[in-house]
């Protein structure tokens, strides 16, 4: 997808090394970091280096193939302790676990000698990534026949070519309805704490030239009336569809349904968990308050402000009027039209 | 209200100057400012060194009392020529009109004679102050009733001693409620983009120790599951009870009313606006873009981003559950209850 990015890119894998994009740099900074081991993945995966449901599920797999190449003696146990720790870097979006669950499969294959397991896990990083990035240009689709000219579409955190392989999610359907020739606006949600949006998709709308304006996520009731539908992405649907996303997509679909505008998470079917029920099954990650109080190095408090910080919340399925995946769109009773993914 | 002060207060009039505490410099730094003139009040208003609906109302008529003071010549005249530009410092809360109007009664009674008129107007100034100091007791007395024993309450902005005369609106309750014995917590919005909440209501509820929790705005759907009550200030009511407040307190109205949170407006009738008949009147004060794309001197987004910043937005009659002012909770049907005032 060149015309988006001007030759830039979120993650690359080569000469065994995994090069990300340091999306906490961003937007003012263009900076690339080498990532030599899974360690150091795991790091920047916690710090937000790399983030993205689809996109740290790549970063994951690709981290178990690099890891492959570095050591010989006892590498299936080294790579399963790998794995491990991997999927704990963050607990909330599924796609890292089914991503490295893949790679499990490979290395827990017997019939794969030792000396063949490396060159079977770099291919599966690269089949998983190349299957991503289809699966974005198929929702791209899929998404965009829903989006008429002249539109506004709201949207939150970041959900493009810097979330996922390819075009992204949400914002590949903006994407793609862009390049259909449709004029389409995007009311941007900063979304605090960590101002993806203003930072990230105000970044990837500057550079695909797409209209778009940045509102502070309290705006969403003023905007909302301005707006004809809504696009988030997801880190984990479960069986009857309700949905984690990033902290405020919940405020975000009770707006949407207060003013009755369609309201459509988009995510590829790798975000699915079918082994979890209900939102309630998902496990939300807290993080350090600081990421509320302090906005770069500057605080915005008392200095010892009691804050709360969820990085997720959970969109229950009355409030989602569909679900956008690679294999068309789902309506309501969700669990039906989930467990015959 | 010394216990919740500790020595500090937001305005003084004293020796023919105008101290105010500069709240852009808060929660870090005290920092006062000694304003000579009604530009440099006009100034402080614009700039929001001093804010709050009440207060700037207060300001207000300080500034002409101040003004009064230091010219002899066509003192009426100037006065006038004052009063008209202070009127437009900021268009969005009544209370500023509403002081400045009283004061203009004095100016324009022709009853009092040229040498008396500075002491009327410093008079009716401290009247003004006393009167919505009062008008803050009676507030939160009438509104501490609403509040039980181990209740959660969320609020946006600041409404407390930083906002208006006195111990506040909204706060002023929480105060009240806190001294009456009563265990509450607070979720305290943050309220982007000038984030009043963390800065300035946090500071407040510090001093006062009040237990409270930072959240940013976009976790109100997540949070509201937990809250018993919400409480807001008011920057102008009308005559069907629509009011405009700080941006933010409509999605806060709709999520209050997804969850059935009621959600109370807490003004004095300085705030009541009976000339306008919905919402739809009232002007909202658009503030530069830079608001939102700098945190302090830090550049949240691409440089040239654009991006929306309206201060205010309505709340719509029929998502506040009453408004409680110092003549008591209306409830709706605000249309009769608030002429009958």
């Amino acid at each position: 997808m060149p015309i988006y990015k001007t030759g830039l890119f979120a993650i690359r894998y080569q000469q065994n090394q995994l090069i990300i994009l340091d999306q906490t740099e961003l937007p003012n900074k263009i900076s690339y970091l080498k990532l030599q081991n899974y360690r150091e993945v795991i790091l920047a995966i916690k710090q937000l280096r790399i983030r993205g449901a689809p996109l740290i599920g790549v970063a994951a797999a690709y981290s178990l193939a690099l890891e492959s190449t570095r050591k010989s003696s006892n590498l299936r146990n080294h790579l399963k302790k790998a794995a491990h720790e991997l999927k704990l870097a963050r607990p909330t979006a599924v796609n890292l676990s089914w991503a490295i669950d893949r790679m499990l499969a490979i290395i827990n294959n017997n019939k794969i000698v030792d000396n063949k397991l490396s060159t079977s896990l770099i291919a599966e990083a690269v089949k998983i990534e190349k299957q991503e990035q289809a699966n974005s240009n198929k929702i791209g689709q899929i998404g965009a026949a829903l989006i008429k000219d002249n539109m506004t579409i709201m949207t939150i955190c970041n959900t493009g070519w810097l979330a996922a392989p390819g075009i992204g999610t949400a914002l590949g359907i903006i994407y793609t309805a862009h390049k259909q020739g449709k004029r389409i606006k995007v009311f941007v949600l900063e979304t605090r704490p960590l101002l993806q949006g203003a930072r990230l998709t105000a970044f990837e709308l500057e550079q695909a030239k797409i209209p778009y304006t940045i509102i502070t996520d309290n705006m969403m009731g003023t905007f909302m009336r301005n707006t004809d539908i809504v696009l988030t992405g997801a880190d984990r649907i479960v069986q009857n569809g309700d949905t984690a996303n990033k902290i405020g997509t919940l405020t975000l679909a009770i707006t949407s349904h207060y003013y009755k505008v369609p309201f459509y998470v988009v995510a590829p079917t790798s975000s699915v968990d079918l082994n979890k029920k209900t939102g309630k099954d998902i496990i939300i990650e807290e993080r350090d308050k600081n990421e509320i109080l302090y906005v770069g190095k500057q605080l915005i408090a008392p200095k010892h402000a009691n804050a709360c910080n969820p990085a997720f919340d959970i969109t229950p399925n009355n409030l989602i009027t569909g679900i956008i995946t690679e294999k068309g769109i789902l309506k309501s009773s969700f669990y039906k039209s989930l467990s015959r993914l």
